[in-house]
């Protein structure tokens, strides 16, 4: 399903992060990073509940807005109940939309608020995501104590949280259309291998996307995945070459650009649905404010990993969903 | 946020149930019951998951669609990672939106879909919920096989699934208007009391919405919360009362009403996301189609438990929603 907006500009991001993400090649471009998980909290899941209350703060002071003056809160987060958007939401006070779309929810989010906001059913909304290493790690495989061997294929759960506001009020970056995909399952049942679940649901939102808005490839000066990390970005390219007969061109993934990959222990990439967000509001845009990339879509890929689930021996479904941002032109 | 829509109708509706609400007083109302949990699964995960495709495969029979036609799939239950849902979506193949606000799920659910079809963004949706008893006592408290004394305040989590098919297409009910609700916590820590925590948004909720809509309490012919419960409802209309000064008049609560409380073994009544749909799409829509009542406000309320942060002593958070259901005038 694919919408085309006209109206729709983000007008203010921020972003925190954890000490990995501090330590990977985007450090300069953050508003504020913890050199610990716990982030003056006693837990990982009051850490990132705490991140995410601190992103919104941010976010609104930098577009200079109070929270009373904010008509919706939309927000998700990969802890079981949506907590730390939950919790987050009681301290903020915001009308909350709680979604859960795994690490899909940054692109959804942003979705929702900018149908609102181009039909002028709401005046502005923030929306936002978070994300922590620790409390993924316990909740979905093994806690991190447990110093359990990893494989390569697998990601490195990123630590924070990032807000976007959205009005109708001009700003460099416009929302231009975005598209939400289906759930795909193709039957990948290995939790550390992730980006295989996630790519066929990205390659059939990308194509959806295309075809919808009637455009090559080539339209776009950088198509962004997040995350399918190093092995699922390649999965990507062949499964779009082979099943749609598209060539992926100027193409990368969050996952891959987050951390040094070199030199930090993060396997295949980054992962959470914090990571897309966190690459995007800091580095992408410096790069489309500075015009350097003007047209860019961005596909947030979900694997709806459940532990319940794969104790049943059932497969991990993905969904993806897209949305292209573009340099307001009007602006220069 | 309080939202209008001029155009908005709900063309048909399926309720599936487990056994327990089969028992209960609403029975010839249901689509369909299941005399087990299991409903020829193997799992009560994939029990829910298959009783939600189903209702979406029995209301899209019902409006004659089949599912390519369908432009949205809104859905949430309450399940880790919503895996009812996310699992249904794969088999169902529609473009999903994911959505986790516990027993409020049903209500945002269909406020997101009204918000896209009222500005003309999607042409239909299917918004659906879905619960199950053992699967949520499982994972909420603890396994039913434990057999442990409940108190009486505690609520018995509904089994089933319920799905609506909106659309601009004239029907007999007309989805009026809307209020997305901000999250409470005033303290209440009690997993078997969360009449007590939801109560409060309920009430917030509530007078919003007639504040926004700027409307008296008898403007409604019913007001029905989904689900506080015998002790959660006293404690809205006292609350109602103390707070905002307003008397609780034609007012119900789903959670109440679903049972047979006198004989059924469901202490303080129902609960889960498919409660209040299950009791409105069959018992309600049936009344509202008779004209016996004409205006109804549903405050869907949703209490965010987590057994991870009441573990860590964090009270429970809650976030109510409400929309304004009417009979359609214009096809008298």
């Amino acid at each position: 399903m694919t919408f085309k907006y006209n109206n729709v500009y983000i007008n203010g991001t921020s972003t925190i992060t954890g000490p990995y993400e501090a330590r990977g090649p985007f450090n300069k471009y953050y508003d504020k990073s913890y050199d610990n998980f716990y982030c003056g909290t006693s837990t990982w899941e009051q850490a990132e509940s705490k991140m995410l209350v601190e992103s919104v703060d941010m976010v609104l002071s930098k577009v200079m807005k109070v929270k009373k003056e904010v008509d919706l809160h939309i927000s998700g987060d990969l802890l079981n109940q949506i907590v730390s958007t939950n919790y987050a939401s009681a301290t903020l006070g915001i009308p909350l939309i709680g979604i859960y779309s795994a690490c899909s929810t940054s692109v959804l989010g942003l979705i929702l608020g900018s149908n609102m906001l181009d039909s002028d059913q709401i005046k502005n909304c923030v929306v936002s995501v978070s994300s922590h290493n620790n409390g993924s790690e316990k909740q979905f495989r093994q806690p991190v104590e447990y110093g359990g061997p990893k494989r390569k294929t697998a990601t490195f759960t990123v630590t924070g949280a990032a807000s976007a506001y959205l009005s109708r009020k001009e700003s460099p970056i416009k929302v231009e259309s975005a598209t939400i995909g289906r759930v795909i399952d193709l039957g990948i049942t290995d939790p550390y291998h992730m980006g295989a679940a996630m790519a066929p649901s990205a390659a059939s939102t990308i194509y959806e996307h295309l075809k919808e808005t009637n455009r090559d490839i080539s339209y776009y000066d950088l198509i962004l995945t997040g995350d399918l990390g190093v092995y699922g970005k390649k999965i990507l390219t062949e499964y779009m070459r082979l099943e749609y007969h598209v060539e992926m061109k100027n193409y990368d993934d969050t996952a891959c650009m987050i951390y040094d990959l070199e030199n930090q222990p993060v396997f295949a990439g980054g992962s959470g649905p914090a990571c897309l967000p966190l690459v995007v509001y800091s580095y992408i845009f410096e790069k489309m404010k500075r015009k350097e990339i003007k047209r860019v879509l961005l596909v947030a890929t979900g694997a709806l990993l459940s532990p319940t689930m794969t104790n049943q021996k059932l497969s991990i479904p993905s969904v993806s969903h897209a949305i292209s941002l573009e340099v307001n032109h009007d602006l220069s």
